[in-house]
């Protein structure tokens, strides 16, 4: 039965009782030169207790990831944190450990990124807005550097930068199209050399990706100053280390880089720190906060941008090899109403039960299962329930997965926290301590650029084959006679379809993936190939979410969610 | 005798024992309610805490100010710290109130902002980098309402804005002459309206004047909704209120309205909380932290921008107004340096005794004190002693000060600390307790703006006349009648001189003010009248300071300062 009054996340997060956060960093074994606290609720964790915990043990890493998203929401981040609870609950010393949202979009569009109903991550007000001021440090550090550069011309160009060749962006932490295409340093010789410039929106910025593949300050650094800032005339590239500021951009980030403590509405331990793109970057939260968590907890619940295609395959690929992480188990979360869009139903009718969708829809599910076994790591398929979801359609998932022999729990997360994820958790433990684990990477570093691509398109999207731009393949000349040509592969592709064709859903097949344009994320340590546009500034909509946001005399929040 | 290795002010910092900030807290008999901590050394004390204090008497307030401004350096902030040190020593229960700085500048030339020597706020490296994040909030703040701008013209532009007469710029907090003047919107129809723009640095932003002058969050909204941003294309203004993105705006800025608490190296408390800019704005800390830090002090020391022409006037004509702040006395601080160069010495010749130059010099001080004077206020002259003054120099000023009824006091409290301030203490303590005071604000809200900008010249700069361009004529008729003829006047002026050429040092007269251009500040609520060139966004120099930035993998800072 569904209740009339249906409570909005903000009203349950804002009811749930919460612990201070000194109370969450004694349950996880802190000790008070570990971490200092921001504000009531919030902390960082010092990066540095990662030595200290060098010789523990590192606990069960759980990688949540899901079929291709669809408009219909799949609730990554709600069973995230369900699971993360459930656990808990289940005796089992659980971390969780997310992305952290941006700012912009809020603005924009109702909603936040913390979870949902009583599976969030609190307080997340703050953990929505400003929270501890890392992507603001980011933003700092990537238009410090865009300072720097343009002096460096105006100063008069000992580098020779190529003005038309400067690939780095300035960023905002703001929807803001009119800033997609500017024309800067205007107004005469006092003002700087004017050339063409943009804006992407903060967490699009390679110092996010950076901030989450490092390990420590010197690692931090030390990928700062190999990022590629723009090409001399004679199309060479000019890194930040020939501009000698890599010491005064970590010296920006040397708070942010330290993971954020916060806790769920049910008191369980949560890291969300850091939160780069899932295409033009890969999609997770730190490597730092994801190790800190498996230190400090037997389990680790963490999530990937986007469906397996894209963020589970950056997970795996790019974030483990960065980071020496191992992972246990994989959750790939599905809903009955995202199955059946990709069945063909259309958002409208999701309320009405569709069995024959859901059954064409599956098939988008079984790709993504059938990638997961091919890295070689135990996995259980999550049914996200929604109150719309009829018992037929629930059951048919169910016996689909059981046919197929894809161990499967149905999660009541939103609607019941935890203890609606006991059956996930369980299942999780059991494939965890019983499944067969056999970890590979899906390609070797050493294979060229071109064939590592091939490889993701068709093992992980079933695509036939890759066609490169006449663009793209210069630049994979250009990138291997620069040295870049071992660096893992970072896809920047639609992420509603398999293929690069976003209205191609559930799982087509025989298609050529169009790799555009290539970019070098050298810091990062990433080579992205950019296949259609990749939007990297969005706009505001007609009516923004701003309209109605509003704060009280006394501090109350209105609007945000 | 000079020591051999004179200590740095970043090593004179680390060095001091700090208290964890609840002692700070606690010794302000503040309760665990009242403030929020940000780290272990800084905290956010709720705004609220006015109200609950409403009925506690105010304390005494302590404007610290200075002469006209030189290369030299006068130490306004190291003298407002030495002092409120010097008055706790002797049993005045003393709080301080500071600017904040912003992190632009420090990225361009060495040097923090938040005292020197044994008078330094700590710590240090994060008051001068991110600090609690006020700064990135205002950023954020202003350009959620450029995008909010740009998107409403892009969507159909309902309130009909003239994308030639927008006024509000956006804004950065780092020194870049490429974004002074840009064009915006390029890239065809799916990408905004195209129209020149440009970028301020944040603190010159009209949100950062208003976060000053609010008393409350309630206040702070009213603000915000009458910023005018635009005129229509029959040239009449639109606010934000016609946008209607206030809430969202101070929803924005729900922490950055509380006050920042710290210490000092002496462990006396200080607030440090907003820094406008005091040309195009009124240059004092917010008048929520004046307040609160009056409840909770028998004394309040706090500075104001630049000199007595331009920080000061502001301080005493804008912002007791807007906070109902009734100030005790006044400290003017000279330094035999800055004296000497308006006397004509050059910089590299200030370590020579100049005496001549001295008496030619104190023409500028007599000017300041005569304005003090007329605003009713007891004052105090505070030599900030200088390692390279000579006991002959400091001896002309004192006796010069002695010879015209002018308490004066000689100040070591860069060596020192507080014990170097006890003088200068007892000095203010009596002229607080024995001292005439009728205080009165230098000009009628009533009377017409060219009226009140002729008071101002006339009776603080010394000057015979305003001149208006044509320009600032139309802006005068236009602002009348748009109703905005009774808020009170901000003079952006050179800091350097008296005048408005900063070349002439001293005390020029038969001089003629020439008001440029007038600006509309409705939110903060004061009409700005721009005289010469008004610099809001600095550039970076040839070598900037970011060069020799560096933090070491234990989170050491070096080169910040």
């Amino acid at each position: 039965m569904i209740d009339q009054h249906i409570k909005t996340d903000i009203e349950i997060a804002q009811e749930a009782p919460l612990k201070p956060i000194h109370e969450i960093a004694e349950q996880l074994g802190l000790s008070e030169e570990d971490w200092e606290p921001y504000g009531r609720y919030k902390a960082k964790v010092s990066a540095h207790t990662l030595k200290r915990l060098q010789d523990t043990p590192d606990g069960k890493v759980i990688l949540v990831t899901s079929i291709n998203p669809t408009p219909a929401g799949e609730g990554k981040s709600t069973v995230t944190v369900g699971l993360g609870q459930a656990l808990n609950r289940l005796e089992k010393k659980t971390v969780i450990a997310l992305r952290e949202p941006s700012l912009g979009p809020s603005m924009g569009m109702k909603g936040g990124a913390a979870g949902g109903g009583y599976s969030q991550v609190v307080p997340m007000e703050d953990i929505n807005l400003h929270f501890t001021g890392d992507i603001h440090a980011i933003t700092t550090a990537n238009n410090a550097l865009s300072a720097m550069i343009d002096n460096h011309i105006h100063q008069g160009n000992d580098l020779d930068i190529d003005q038309r060749r400067i690939v780095w962006k300035r960023v905002l932490d703001m929807n803001d199209r009119a800033l997609r295409n500017i024309v800067v340093g205007l107004g005469g010789p006092a003002n700087g050399v004017p050339r063409e410039d943009g804006f992407d929106i903060t967490v699009a910025s390679e110092i996010m990706a950076i901030l989450c593949l490092s390990t420590d300050i010197d690692d931090l650094k030390q990928r700062l100053s190999k990022m590629v800032i723009a090409y001399n005339r004679n199309k060479e590239p000019i890194t930040v280390n020939d501009l000698g500021v890599q010491g005064a951009l970590a010296l920006l980030l040397k708070d942010a880089i330290h993971p954020n403590l916060v806790q769920t509405i049910e008191n369980t331990p949560a890291f969300v720190h850091g939160g780069p793109f899932a295409n033009i970057a890969h999609g997770c939260n730190s490597v730092i906060a994801t190790k800190l968590a498996s230190k400090l907890g037997d389990y680790v619940v963490t999530e990937a941008g986007f469906g397996v295609d894209l963020g589970a395959e950056k997970f795996l690929d790019i974030k483990t090899r960065a980071g020496g992480i191992d992972p246990s188990a994989v959750v790939i979360v599905v809903t009955v109403r995202a199955l059946k869009m990709h069945g063909g139903a259309a958002k409208d009718e999701l309320k009405n039960e569709d069995i024959e969708a859901l059954k064409r829809g599956m098939a988008n599910a079984e790709k993504h299962i059938e990638t997961i076994k091919s890295f070689g790591l135990p996995y259980v398929v999550a049914i996200n329930h929604f109150v719309h979801d009829t018992e037929r359609e629930i059951q048919y998932v169910q016996d689909w997965c059981q046919a197929n022999g894809h161990p499967v729990s149905v999660a009541k997360v939103w609607a019941e926290g935890g203890a609606g994820g006991e059956d996930l958790a369980r299942q999780v433990i059991d494939v965890v301590e019983n499944g067969k684990k056999d970890f590979k990477y899906m390609y070797d570093l050493d294979a060229p650029i071109e064939e590592k691509i091939e490889t993701i398109v068709k093992k992980v999207y079933g695509g036939s084959g890759v066609e490169f731009s006449a663009k793209a393949l210069k630049q994979l000349k250009e990138f291997k006679e620069n040295g870049w040509g071992n660096l893992p592969v970072c896809m920047a592709k639609t992420q509603y379809s398999l293929s690069d064709d976003p209205k191609k859903a559930g799982r087509p097949s025989g298609f050529t993936i169009h790799v555009r344009e290539l970019k070098a994320s050298i810091g990062a340590g990433f080579i992205v190939a950019i296949t259609g546009t990749v939007m990297t500034m969005p706009g505001l909509p007609k009516k923004p979410a701003a309209l109605n946001m509003n704060v009280n005399n006394d501090g109350y929040v209105s609007g945000l969610f």
